[in-house]
């Protein structure tokens, strides 16, 4: 598993700086420090590499569930934003699936999947009394995940992403009035600074869940 | 001038389909039906010709100005989106402009011309009393340009642009609470039919212009 991962992490570095076409599997081997039959035993192609990389990105290394459905959709958005600054496996699934050679590849599946993951929070918030009796949730999934996707665009290309989290924490301000209920509104977080502590509580359940599985694995061994 | 833009055209043509990379200047020669001549005469290289389809897209074809600043903004992003579904001018200067490639060789120039013309008309809105008082029209303007390109992306990659314009309207539903004055608010135009009628107004301007202009000739060379 470490070998497959170091594999990938070299793999998403080499797409992120050039981009599909351009990436080659000799790159990805000599900086992941594997040998070509390690590489080919986890990943047949270049295809599946890249596949490698795009499954990557809907792990969220263990999203905290809030109360608020609405404040899950926030931190899912602003914690991406902050996770797309400091991981290359997810910025370099943002540029794989914004290639348009790569949709013909493997279809709208990446796409879609996040209005489909946004939709399903947002049918709970509705469920919940968290959103305005009008709101659609297909229809606002559609919006919020579509509009999160040209946010991302706009700060790669105008600031390198470096002012990714205030504009997504400005996106929320100007989207979540016409869904939210005032009342939930109100107790909302979204300020930029949100990005980097659900990355950080997120990192920690995931290392947590790491040691008790290895711990888990010690005691088995020693039964 | 004629010439000049059946090379455009025919260049649009062929970004559109293929993108910078992958598209030659014979193909572009081969569907303009002009010669190699007369090509290099307007457009001496194929980043001139793709430069050329770039500029194409702030021509708006007449935009007629409106007493509501904010209902120009909202003419803006759905006579647009109704032009990128019938122009292959507009739908090739959006995939171009998205080509990772095409921002090394052209810079973010053009991104960030998007988000200065929707600002200047926020400043505009703002002075004549339409914008709530703590919007920012810059930070607004670079929202709502970000979030239109996301959703043209979403809306090509999801359904080919059938829905462009139900998406734009959408967005408008979306965003303008957060910053309209509720009473200009009521009184916004934005379902998706509006890009038709503002595409179409702006067609029958420029037509106009262009028979006045050609009026003018006649009288000039009879003079």
């Amino acid at each position: 598993m470490r070998t497959r991962r170091a594999i990938l992490e070299a793999a998403a570095d080499v797409f992120d700086e050039r981009g599909f076409q351009a990436a080659t599997i000799g790159e990805v081997l000599s900086r992941a420090g594997v040998t070509k039959g390690a590489l080919y035993f986890h990943f047949p192609s270049k295809q599946a590499l890249a596949q490698g990389v795009l499954d990557e990105q809907f792990r969220y290394g263990g999203m905290t569930p809030r109360a608020s459905k609405l404040q899950e959709v926030v931190d899912m958005g602003l914690g991406l934003a902050y996770r797309m600054r400091h991981d290359p496996m997810v910025s370099a699934s943002a540029r794989l699936s914004l290639e348009a050679q790569m949709v013909e590849v493997f279809g709208t599946g990446y796409t879609s999947a996040w209005v489909t993951v946004t939709e399903q929070l947002f049918r709970e918030a509705k469920g919940q009394g968290e959103l305005l009796p009008h709101v659609d949730p297909a229809e606002s999934a559609w919006v919020f995940s579509a509009a999160w996707t040209g946010v991302q665009i706009y700060s790669q290309q105008l600031s390198g992403r470096e002012d990714l989290e205030v504009r997504i924490s400005s996106l929320f301000t100007h989207l979540l009035p016409s869904i939210a209920v005032p009342a939930v509104l109100s107790r909302l977080e979204f300020g930029p600074e949100r990005g980097f502590q659900v990355a950080e509580e997120g990192r920690q359940l995931a290392a947590a869940a790491e040691a008790a599985a290895e711990a888990a694995d010690v005691v088995k061994a020693s039964a």
